[in-house]
């Protein structure tokens, strides 16, 4: 008989094709290790509350309450909830027609998206449409509808970081497109040069790929770099030119380690450009409930917003949005407390500083516990992270641990990262999952493990790795590295 | 220049085929009559909560805890929370690692997984395997990633019922696929007949379709009919003749409103037959928080379960839904809730039979209410809603009416739901966007407006229909119909 739909080589092969290293080889074989009793420090994902950050109160005060819509009446609620959560859950009830059992608009409910307006409006100082901004559950579910919008077939490339979060590798894979990549330079503190950008049009045009999108994302992952605005400016230019829609991938705006080059939005510089560029460059940003300090992973909520999108493209996008109904609610209300936190003078405001800070400056100190101790071992070069949630040290590997990695039929960052994971117990991503470049090895590790385990998980690592160097490195001479 | 990305002109096709009328036209003006300010009933979509069910409480009670971990410390809790609901809280914390803001793992968390597994094990007689069930973001969004594994391209073909629900119809167009309708007979109350199914096959085959799965969803959505045990096994009978993937879409097993046919799952009957079909046939089958008593629609909440699916191709469907991470994790505990309500004994459990007995027998008496408005109109007949949420009957329109609406150059039914809305504010959805034989006009409504509204509903309903007669019928007499 002939395969069955379902079985495996009679599968889409798009699917097939689409690679996810975050949850990956080593994700599956740390969840194993669980399993069997091995204490594991998931660093593979970023995933703030699985590593004890703790939420923010007042927002899930306030999602509690729009739960629990009874609560609101019973005259003890006070003694559990303050007044202001008590008055922004019936604010953001309000909108809803049913509560959160309802689905809302397949775009997210209308009142939550003129509040992303206003922040967008206030934080760029340009006024931001609201219905050009559609709620989803969390970014990547936007990242997929925008490249499946994009995407006709495997003659249409998508220009994308190198290392990059392989959410894009995947997405264009499954969408059957080609990933076109552009490389950030490691010794350029993971820099991003337009030269290099026009080299990997020109290679994709030769062998007959239209070009016809161009991801960012800012500040990186894994690399974790903040693009500069004269940087930014020269991209947007380059889009421009070459007929490409800018995907920004945003999420990580709140998390900024560093005070020269502040978070700011494409968006921004192309409408402080101004002209025919600033009127008719395609361009998309994401943003998440995540990241930032706030962490809400699980909740998945997100949002994108488009800048010069012709109208009948947005009823396109809204269509296929409705296929799914709509975005869970829930993540939509935290989604109006993330662009709209307690005001000075509210009774919550100032808690939600003291946590939100707290989050922030201990994640900033963490940044660099991890890029020091990385440094520290002489096999290791890691770049500062500048922003986002990850370290993506340089691990050089002598030949012999490339000769053992062959022979155990892994990549050679592969095979380091599941002695690392056996070893000690640390969960990382091999850099082959993001992208590099032919013969150098990484890893990813996001910097979220509670502060006070720092130290000893760097102390871990050094050992691991001293360990590791000593059992394959070639100890008749450091020079044949 | 030549046009940009996301220009209409050069979207992916695949994407502008995708129709999905449940928020289509009449949905868009129905939102644009109540920016207007005229109030609509929205019958477009079943969502429960926006025509004014009340969510159950004891679930929310547990949510809410989850969503507010820090009040199970508070000393006050008990003065708002019941017992067992604090219970209930500390129980589904216990199976995340940070509670409500972590990813899960992509399947959803293994201890919610395990109590859906134990209820599908009750429910079937045979017990599940929590491994071969996938947690899903509303069940729409399971559907998909089925469908995008069994889809290679245009000249695989599904086949689905027609009428349909369009979520059927607009996935299989945006994943490049073929849809194969098989058609229910409106005569014999939207029976499915086998000989009629074997034509079909033929059909798509002749024209070089290579039919990979069938779809049936049970109880029907828009028809409302419920499979015998019967003709389910004849249905899995032909899948294994015909190599197919059994797609059963049994979101609305809780909403029954006949005691001759209760609903009985795909899996039970496959599992009685025994034999090699029993071990053999691909199945997968759906459910859902939307649908049954709950209407929790906004929470997006859903699971599938898979029967026969080889271990390979279980893992290509894992790591395709890691890409997006997880599924939210607070449906993920209404899903727990759903497949383990409160017991006998349990504080909470009088008053959770009390809402959601109230529940289930009001929207009998409102099947039974809305089938008698629809058929004491003398061009309507209407099957009546054994099971599902929706109303489906057929509109005999005038010659007069067609030319009309040929005028306006609407299809005859969109004419019709438009008029129907413009003059009562009924949001309904032409039966055009499910599918039906040609000459032939239905509309579906859901029997959602509460009971107490249904007759005045049922009369403006009437009034419209005779009023619409009587400007369009031919006068000379009826017998031309």
């Amino acid at each position: 008989m002939s395969p069955k739909a379902l079985d495996y080589e009679s599968l889409n092969e798009n699917l097939k094709k689409a690679q996810y290293a975050v949850r990956g080889e080593l994700y599956l074989r740390a969840s194993e290790l669980q399993k069997e009793g091995k204490k594991i420090i998931f660093t593979n994902v970023g995933n703030p509350h699985a590593l004890g950050q703790k939420p923010l109160t007042f927002p899930r005060q306030v999602v509690a309450l729009c739960q629990a819509p009874f609560l609101l009446d019973d005259p003890n609620v006070g003694l559990l909830f303050p007044a202001d959560a008590i008055a922004r859950a019936k604010h953001y009830l309000s909108y809803t027609s049913g509560g959160l059992g309802a689905y809302s608009d397949s775009r997210g409910l209308p009142g939550v998206r003129k509040e992303v307006a206003d922040f967008i409006g206030r934080r760029d100082g340009y006024p931001s449409d609201p219905e050009l901004i559609f709620l989803t559950d969390g970014a990547s579910k936007g990242v997929m509808q925008l490249l499946n919008a994009i995407i006709r077939g495997e003659g249409d490339g998508v220009l994308v970081p190198v290392p990059q979060y392989p959410l894009y590798s995947a997405a264009i894979a499954l969408f059957g497109g080609s990933l076109v990549p552009y490389y950030l330079e490691e010794t350029a503190n993971w820099g991003l040069d337009v030269a290099d950008l026009r080299q990997s049009v020109a290679h994709a045009r030769a062998k007959g790929i239209t070009v016809r999108a161009m991801v960012i994302i800012n500040p990186g992952n894994p690399t974790g770099q903040c693009l500069s605005e004269a940087n930014l400016r020269e991209i947007l230019r380059f889009c421009y030119q070459e007929n490409l829609v800018l995907l920004g991938d945003e999420v990580y705006q709140q998390n900024i380690y560093q005070d020269e080059r502040p978070f700011i939005s494409a968006r921004k510089v192309l409408m402080d450009m101004g002209g025919p560029i600033s009127r008719e460059l395609q361009l998309v940003s994401f943003h998440s409930v995540s990241k930032g300090y706030w962490g809400e992973c699980g909740q998945r909520g997100g949002y994108f917003e488009m800048t010069n999108i012709p109208p009948r493209s947005v009823e396109e996008i809204y269509k296929v949005a409705s296929i799914s109904l709509s975005p869970n609610v829930p993540a939509q209300i935290f989604m109006g407390l993330m662009v709209n936190p307690p005001k000075p003078g509210d009774i919550s405001y100032d808690q939600f500083v003291r946590e939100s800070k707290g989050i922030l400056e201990s994640l900033r100190r963490r940044a660099r516990i991890m890029t020091d101790g990385f440094n520290s071992c002489r096999n290791v070069v890691c770049n500062f992270t500048e922003g986002a949630m990850y370290s993506f040290p340089q691990i050089r590997l002598p030949p012999r641990a490339i000769e053992a990695a062959k022979k155990a039929r892994k990549v050679a960052d592969v095979f380091y990262c599941l002695k690392l994971l056996e070893a000690t117990g640390i969960s990382t991503v091999p850099g082959s999952g993001f992208g590099q470049k032919e013969g150098v090895f990484h890893l990813r590790t996001t910097i979220l493990p509670a502060e006070e385990d720092m130290p000893e998980i760097m102390a871990s690592f050094k050992k691991f790795n001293d360990e590791f160097m000593e059992q394959y490195e070639d100890h008749r001479g450091y020079s044949r590295m």
